[in-house]
């Protein structure tokens, strides 16, 4: 959470005035997004998103993210919009830095959910799977298996620094995982980070899903491995079964759950934990003095990651 | 500029509960704010500034900062109100900490402010004054000369890491400004912080004074003095001798500026620039690792009260 490109005042101006949405009112830097600089910014038109893109987001992404959000909110999800420029693009420059205006969602993310917000969440993934159907632009996901292999050999035995033996776990996991990774289950459109923070409520109704920046094309299950992994392990890191079984059950309802996907869910969430274990070891040997982020604890994800080892089919989780 | 105290939604819930704002519609936490966290909070009822008062602010001098913020927008000046709980307080207490509900005021404050807006800034100073004269609480300066001696005691030689005689230079300047230090100009309560980040403006005129955090008893032209050394010195930190004339005569204009304070005034800005050289230089040795904020560049007030060593009085300012 950090603002890292300061926005000046003058410059605001000049870039508004490639849009149609009116001077500036009020701008602050908030403290969200690892990857981003972001601000809320409000204007005679409304109330926004700024976000310039930091260096750890590939510029050749970004309107891939951005035809998504639009897509997205086109097809009436909560999903910000994004603006256009006078011109039609979406994507300018301001500080030196690519940056877009996105609109404000209401609603605040949950950091206790229940198993209703569980349960409200997943259909909105499983909605999200079904209007990104007709979205035609692609992106293979960096951070899948071939990913975590470069990443892991990155880190090496730098691992053990964070715990010990945790280089063997790594390898082991990648090598379970390559040999029994599944091939031909649904693949489309997946959100890939739908963490609790990515989605806003207003009660127990979803009125916001942010945060696109590690969509790409995957298997759709795994977006639902992506959200048991980030649902249902409290502080504790002990598994909630209510709330798998709330995730599972709304993204069923809303997108069906083929056996075929049932079956292999433990093993996503198995690939997923070490996803999420593997970039924030990665992050957590190589935080900066003076970084502006808190690193998130990659012990967290070796607790998650060994629930899953011990379980093998949806029963294993109650179910 | 950070968020240190993460808010839970439902511990928001219940802290809304003491207030008549409504319900929370959203929250994001915003990067400003050294001293404590801030989250931009929307309600049913409005805009606000949810504050939770970090350690750094000492916790018995915060009824008298929120009642001095309350008392001057009670008088009509841009600064925020303070939202009272229906007891009656205006401080509460959310995730462990004091916290207070502010008004959320308009606008942007400016990078590259001009004269214009320096002259306007300068006359809400004097403006602040003038209503303030009937704000009957009292907290003496700790960051005025018993107060910079104090901490130059515990940086000592460690100064010299930051730059070579540095500290070598802080004791001449403590010498210099408690042997000429003025004692009979005039006192009241003092913003003491009045940095062009902590006015906002909308086009020229002011819509708010913020961050009242370092207010206190002192000198009323040692408020000025605070002002020209943060708005007059750009990122060359050469100062510019029309901001210098702007500031002044915008204060002049809206409280008078009486010779003896002139006279002074020189040396008001020496002991301004020490303030900010000790208080950064401090930060700077003892940062942490991790630390969620950028710690400011010491050298930037050497630079500046090197400035003022070589001038005596106004005229060696051009004017």
């Amino acid at each position: 959470m950090a603002v890292y490109t300061q926005v000046n005042d003058k410059a605001l101006d000049e870039f508004l005035q490639n849009y149609t949405i009116g001077y500036a009112t009020s701008l602050k830097g908030i403290a969200e997004g690892v990857e981003n600089s972001n601000y809320f910014l409000e204007t005679s038109g409304g109330k926004f998103i700024l976000t310039l893109y930091e260096r750890r987001v590939s510029a050749k992404d970004l309107p891939y993210f951005l035809d998504l959000m639009a897509f997205t909110a086109s097809k009436g999800l909560p999903a910000a919009g994004v603006r256009s420029q006078k011109s039609g693009k979406r994507l300018g420059t301001l500080a030196g830095r690519p940056a877009a205006i996105i609109d404000f969602l209401p609603g605040l993310s949950t950091h206790t959910p229940s198993g209703v917000h569980a349960k409200a969440a997943a259909r909105i993934l499983g909605k999200f799977h079904q209007v990104t159907e007709d979205f035609s632009a692609k992106r293979s996901n960096p951070l899948s298996l071939s990913g975590w292999k470069k990443m892991a050999g990155q880190i090496g035995q730098d691992a053990d620094k964070c715990s010990p033996k945790l280089s063997l776990l790594i390898d082991e996991e990648l090598n379970y995982l390559a040999t029994h990774w599944p091939k031909n289950i649904r693949r489309g459109t997946t959100h890939s980070d739908l963490f609790p923070d990515n989605i806003l409520f207003q009660g127990d109704t979803v009125s916001g899903i942010i945060d696109f920046y590690f969509a790409s094309d995957d298997f759709l299950a795994y977006d639902l491995a992506v959200m048991i992994n980030s649902w249902c392990f409290g502080e504790s890191q002990q598994i909630n079964h209510d709330h798998v079984e709330a995730l599972i059950q709304g993204y069923e309802d809303q997108n069906g759950l083929p056996d075929t996907e049932k079956q292999v869910l433990p093993l996503l969430m198995r690939g997923s934990a070490l996803r999420f274990l593997l970039t924030r070891l990665y992050d957590w040997l190589n935080q900066q003095q003076n970084a502006l982020v808190k690193v998130k604890d990659p012990m967290d994800y070796v607790r998650i990651l060994d629930c899953h080892r011990h379980r093998k089919t949806l029963s294993d989780y109650g179910l």
